[in-house]
């Protein structure tokens, strides 16, 4: 993936779902009605040899953002719960994604699979919450042991990785349109001014 | 400082001239008439033995602040330039704020600075351009010789160093009113909608 293909990839968000702030920007992008063109994408780490700083690693920052995170959820009118457990494994959670996204309902199943885990505290390891999310998301295509190893999975989640290398990702959420780029769901809502 | 004595502190805002989203925090601060009741301290870095991350240490998140600043400054209605030199020797303009703060002119004096430096450029350690901001914000008493050996300032800015810990202040602007904390600029302007 080169900066020039890269620029020409249509508006993309880079979610992580271990974000409750992932969570509330994928909602902004459904509110503002974009969801079904804006295409959904796992954060998997920051680009190579980048160093990724991990929010809760600070206890001042973790509980600033446990304060946080409760005002701009309620303030979006969601519900918030403690996942639990807080860090399953989102392996299968981000080949999932991917999948959806391969079937155009990436979106869709990011936003279920988010408000399991931040509205509901679900354990977004555990193939059945997946499933639900699938549901929920309309897409029919969800097959755990498939999709754990699919190589056409593996190929896209490859694909993405170019993406959030060219795109310098290093954080989420983080949309990208047109080459602007927009970290945070807060800056997500200015880009859905101006859309 | 105990936490129970920085709880009974007034709402207090930590800047550092480095930061222009330190400055546009302040200017939120002056546009919803609160400037007067917010007391601006500067931030002499991260209480003791909390890492604090650099931004401009990260390529990607350099590039992304330079678009980013850019964006929210022009939104704001303000020239920006870029400061020559960027990383000059903050301290005598930290002692300074700490003296025009014990003159009530802390406010004033912040953003006076925070303009010369991130709207015109000015190299904010020549005392020649901290006087024209103590001008600027109506503030008599600086004097570069006095300020920088005055151990009044020294003891004050002890002090602050105290409330920078309590309040656990990662990163700047932040904003501490009644027990609530907010975050860079955008988080202050949601304190300014209900102030």
């Amino acid at each position: 993936m080169t900066d020039a293909a890269a620029a020409q990839a249509g508006a993309r968000v880079y979610v992580g779902f271990r974000s409750p702030y992932s969570r509330l920007g994928l909602h902004v992008i459904a509110r503002a009605g974009e969801g079904a063109r804006v295409r959904a994408i796992a954060f998997t780490g920051p680009p190579e040899g980048m160093a990724f700083a991990d929010p809760t690693a600070n206890p001042a920052k973790r509980a600033y953002y446990v304060q946080d995170v409760a005002r701009m959820t309620r303030r979006m009118g969601l519900p918030l719960a403690r996942p639990d457990p807080f860090d399953p494994d989102y392996r299968l959670a981000n080949r999932a994604l991917a999948a959806a996204a391969a079937d155009a309902k990436g979106f869709a199943f990011a936003l279920a699979v988010s408000d399991l885990r931040w509205g509901e505290g679900r354990d977004i390891s555990d193939p059945a919450v997946l499933a639900r999310a699938a549901q929920e998301a309309g897409w029919t295509g969800f097959d755990a042991e498939r999709i754990s190893r699919d190589p056409e999975v593996s190929a896209r989640l490859k694909a993405e990785r170019a993406l959030i290398e060219a795109d310098g990702v290093f954080g989420v959420p983080f949309l990208v349109d047109a080459g602007e780029k927009f970290w945070g769901h807060d800056r997500i809502e200015l880009w859905a001014e101006g859309v």
